[in-house]
């Protein structure tokens, strides 16, 4: 499998416009990318899942999951404290 | 595999206190099962990840992440309009 700008083929989702992400992963697949990836952490992750559907339910069909990864990651509390934080990864193919 | 009380073995994650859904998941394997569901739907999906991430970081280290499968349902809005809601499954197993 041939990767261009396999930098570029993951998505961070955060708290811009939903669509603003759909359509991100839309140019990634019309750029010729064959795997692109959903990234999220903590309250985003429902997002991400949300994206990924109506990404392959409205917009680009022949969109498969391919693979889903969770974990937890450490990050610093504003007053420094260590937590975890949980992660979603969401490989799709097409 | 055996598996007893198939019924009981899927853990919905709404919003009753976080440490209910650890608890049932623990109290699930520690009954015989050996493979349990955890499902959300909507926004309750990022809990859903962060109950599993605790179970199996915190509680029981043996369990893991078999499966995980993320889809849509369609509801009935309170003004009576079909929606769509996104989902998850995930599958534990020890």
């Amino acid at each position: 499998m041939i990767k261009k700008k396999s930098d570029d083929a993951t998505i961070f989702i955060g708290d811009k416009p939903f669509m603003n992400y759909v359509t991100a992963a839309m140019l990634q697949f019309n750029s010729g990318n064959k795997e692109i990836f959903m990234k999220a952490r903590g309250k985003h992750i429902s997002r991400a899942v949300d994206v990924t559907e109506v990404l392959r339910n409205r917009f680009m069909n022949d969109v498969k999951v391919n693979n889903i990864e969770i974990g937890s990651e450490d990050v610093k509390s504003r007053e420094g404290r260590e937590m975890k934080v949980s992660t979603i990864k969401i490989s799709l193919t097409k």
